[in-house]
């Protein structure tokens, strides 16, 4: 087997992140299409966060990811205040769950068009968080690695979500 | 700002990558240590896996990338019986915490060691479970993407494991 050149080397690295994101983010949705609406208002544990707030969590941090990497406006910056810097509260006006599967879709598939376009040296530049400066000094603080920890908090929260689900047939 | 060649270009994927994979780990590692071995024996949620389980569980699946990314021979094969293929079960006879502790921080050292040393062209390289035949139809079934897997499967058992921690102080 031959070795692949420097130049499509780069691509498959891209290539392989980019297809293991997108299944992350694809059994992710799987779960929440699962998932009715009765039991994404319930809480993941008791006293822990309901489906409906990590489902809104979600669309915040990867609605976030955009401006992050240069791509431009988010389409909900005001989901921040709801579900990123306020803690779920019961009674709280949240967009109602059909609102917010669709924004989940909307915003993941805005977000790997751009994402599928970046070329391999791009992934490697810096995010919009990190100063020059500080990215001289530790240059892992690129777009890559915003993607990756995204990635981790994919699971993280897919990990709390699946125990809406029934264990047991009733 | 000159662009990075080839070369160092893969060198760059393949640091970020793993400075992203040891943060993971890390913060995984904190959160067991933070918890005690009490904490450590609940269910993570009513009727689901508990600590123990899950730690468990968590050596086994990293021991088990040892061998599928041709290293050699794993160190606790017989974990896959306890903690993959049989399901958490309230009172088997599990190792003690102490033990699992110092296991997962073992299998992790050795495994890191290893996969420091990797050359980026090697990352892409196909690994143990796949044969030439699909990984020539579907190349992004690499050593990367094994690691790239494991990384959200950490994330998804941290989400969970984190539900041992105490939300309100008594």
């Amino acid at each position: 087997m031959e070795s692949p050149t420097k130049s499509s080397e780069s691509i498959l690295f891209v290539q392989t992140f980019l297809k293991a994101w997108s299944l992350q983010l694809k059994r992710f949705t799987q779960l929440v299409d699962e998932l009715d609406d009765v039991a994404l208002a319930k809480p993941t544990a008791p006293g822990r966060n309901t489906g409906i707030y990590i489902l809104g969590h979600m669309i915040a941090v990867h609605d976030g990811i955009y401006p992050l990497l240069g791509f431009g406006e988010r389409l909900y910056p005001e989901y921040d205040a709801l579900f990123i810097t306020s803690p779920d509260a019961a009674g709280k006006p949240y967009p109602a769950a059909a609102v917010l599967r669709a924004n989940w879709k909307e915003v993941n598939n805005r977000l790997n068009e751009r994402l599928a376009a970046i070329e391999s040296t791009e992934w490697l530049a810096r995010h919009n968080a990190v100063s020059d400066a500080d990215f001289a000094k530790e240059p892992n603080r690129n777009k890559l690695n915003v993607v990756l920890t995204r990635m981790a908090h994919v699971g993280y929260h897919a990990g709390q979500l699946v125990y809406l689900k029934e264990k047991v047939e009733d």
